[in-house]
């Protein structure tokens, strides 16, 4: 995938996944901070959000492991050509492989969800484990490269591995809602940063990059800085909005929260609320 | 030990006592979460488990370092030889030497399971210690070899510092069966990469490995991943099967159960099935 | 700003943030030590200290980011020039960049401070992640330079990075005294080494320093030890004194207190007390 | 102090802080364990120890200095020749450097002994940053030697950074008895590898080190590690003579322990008897 859509499908990929995180953490964190202490069940939209999130890493791993394979100058599962005696696209195994980590913290996610028995953690403990094998297989990746594509490899890398200790950290320190939105704006910063290598090594238009100028490099720390900036603010704006939104519809639903107050066996009202506006 | 069967026997060795543990600490999950708060007596079975598991390590280190010692071509417990002014057979010094603190790590466990005084921990810290000393060996192992050599043993590096590090922190957090399972996982995979070393470096069949060549490295990069996959997926399995057989006799036994929660001081009964279902 | 002022500005910066942060948390630790449990309010002179030091970050980095870009010889706002194909002062644009990053720490500790809404610690992870791109972009600011001059920047980083840690602990582990006035160490630290930096690349007056000579860098390591005895020692200081200033205060507000303890709800008198000794 | 006593010395001295850490250590776990909860006075043979240690500390680092600044080869207070323009015996200072940040760490053992407004763990903390000193001055200390005796010292650096760690961490994780024998056992390591560098740079007997063969540097690596075994088993063996002397004497004094806690407020007797046992 040695070209700008290569870098383009898993960008918008980890854009769409902070994004996503972001929300959900926030809904998350609203629901907590609304209920009253001791009544502390998970919310079913929280339940129904976890399955569509766990499903399409699934989808998604399953997808990308089949395009890997299947495409046209794939391996078409084909591991070792005994007969030129070399091994077949390893290039594309090891994004297959990647893949198939970011599918096994799907299903880590569907189960903890669907079980009780699955001890909490284990979602997070798996996505930790999928970011580790990414910035483990990118780290080798990145050999013999000229300087300014290894820098900004290993760049990409500053974002894979602070995202896998954070959420390695959210196995220990759970429901806290800095660690949650840092993790949304990891992934941000991450797929932001894939479009960003695309946009240098296979510019769309304009003349190519000097791959081995100084100046480059200053010049691309300093933009995933920029991009670490951005990704800051778009967790902030996206929080605030959607708390307010939030906050707005409860207004509203006021006397209803007022009255639940009063009978906390029957919440069914507010769910609906809550579940009204995740599902716009 | 630089043939197969030096790697196949560390391998084996450590490829048991990851399922041991996974099998131990899910039992122990059982008995914590089964039983009514409050009630937080350390389950005989659970004693007797980890009196077995020391023993064996204990038992193991000892043999390992007189087979070291006393093998054909081993030093026979001489060091240094003053008539040629070297040293002795160091490598088997250094094996024997790694086999030392996994026994240290036994007695630990069987002192800290046989006495309060010990303070809990203890094994913990023995057994992380252990782990990093067998690391800290390879490291300076792993000098001056081919290419592939260095990169194949430094990958074991990885699941041998990771198992230090969450050993370590079962010293503070306590009973967390996720870090439990992740250190019998750890294992596991540090006992298949063990096997995988031996097969690429002395294989049984087929043609040589290139020590030098990139794309070897490559693959085997992606290979400690797929190690690490599987590692997951058997520790996943084997919970799920150690957890439902554990159900199942608890189901046949839920009239016991009922019948205990009334008469909390004897609890005879349960632990007598739960021992059973152990001995299996 | 390769010159003497050039490092005297920042390093004056941080030197006063250090003290005020050591004053700031030694003052919040008095209020907390002092108050009867269960009463756990910011007190409003802590608010106030909050909003001046936020505000003083927001200023002093939008007054850096416009220096940095409209001085003589700076870039104003050209980033790229499409007639000679290069960068137009990067440098001034690493060092907008930093600032820009204390600006938006100066944005989450006035947002923080201001709402409830924002969960504490955003403040301490903005900062800590402030302090981490300061670090990161020196630690590629250093490369191909005299053994002096990168080492005596190499050594700032110690600082950069411990302090980025230490806050980043912080949010984790809130209101710790130790760690507080360890970050307005740090702060202290990193603030008297730029001054070192300036007085040894630009010396003001006396030779040059010969920037390869092994003798030197031995000493600067030394050096850099003795700042941080001296920093550790004014933080010990700074707070003896701030301490027992405000127990003289309290001293004579003692019936004041005692007649407080009686009546919880109006504690306007102590508040007025402390805020006045935080004017001084 | 380039020979066998300018290594025998601080050996000595870590050797002995580690024996009286792990004693101390023991006897205030003692003391916690004895206490019935909610009892949780430091008691007075404590305080008394850590005055001891503190001002040996104190008067430890000021001989320290003074010896290093006014040996008969020493810099005599001057630290830079301005008729040859070179620094004067920059190693000296250095260790005098290191000396300092023990004395300091003295300092703070001592006032956070004596006084309740310093805050607890500020002795851990100064201890912690003193043994991070000394680890960073050897770290810059040894460029530029043969390879051996570059190994040996950076294994020394191992000693300290984990002992630095651990007690970092205990400013966190206080009275936990696992991290305080830890620092015991890496003091006691410590010390006796500052001999193991003296035997092996300043032989006293037989022939010099070949510095440069690779199975001296294997040697050396297991060396290390056996040292560490030695120094395990020497902290569990004084920590076992130290609880067995103390249930002995407790055993003795059972009838006026089950006297006292009867009469919670007149526990003097039995500090009396801690602090014999403690004298011995």
């Amino acid at each position: 995938m040695a070209n700008f859509g290569g870098h383009a499908i898993p960008g918008s990929f980890f854009l769409l996944l902070g994004f996503w995180l972001t929300v959900k953490n926030i809904l998350q964190h609203y629901w907590r901070t609304s209920q009253p202490k001791g009544r502390q069940i998970t919310p079913p939209f929280s339940r129904r959000m976890n399955y569509i999130e766990g499903g399409l890493l699934i989808f998604g791993a399953f997808v990308g492991i089949m395009v890997e394979q299947f495409v046209v100058d794939g391996p078409h599962a084909h591991l070792y050509d005994t007969e030129h005696n070399s091994w077949v696209k390893l290039m594309n195994w090891q994004h297959g492989t990647m893949y198939l980590f970011f599918g096994i913290s799907g299903i880590a996610l569907v189960a903890s969800t669907a079980s009780k028995l699955v001890p909490a953690g284990v979602d997070r403990l798996a996505l930790s484990v999928a970011l580790f094998v990414e910035g483990f297989l990118f780290y080798y990746h990145v050999h013999m490269r000229p300087p300014l594509d290894a820098h900004i490899h290993s760049l990409l890398l500053v974002a894979v591995f602070a995202g896998s200790a954070s959420t390695m950290l959210e196995v220990f320190i759970r429901d806290n809602i800095i660690l949650e939105l840092l993790r949304g704006c990891l992934f941000i910063l991450q797929g932001s940063w894939f479009y960003q290598i695309g946009f240098v090594l296979y510019p769309l238009s304009g003349p190519e990059w000097d791959l081995t100028l100084h100046d480059n490099i200053m010049f691309i720390t300093m933009c995933f800085c920029w991009h670490l900036a951005v990704a800051l603010l778009l967790v902030a704006c996206i929080s605030s909005v959607v708390w307010f939104t939030l906050k707005r519809f409860s207004g509203r639903g006021q006397d209803i929260e007022i009255g639940m107050r009063k009978t906390t066996s029957n919440s069914s009202s507010q769910k609906a609320l809550l579940e009204e506006s995740e599902e716009e």
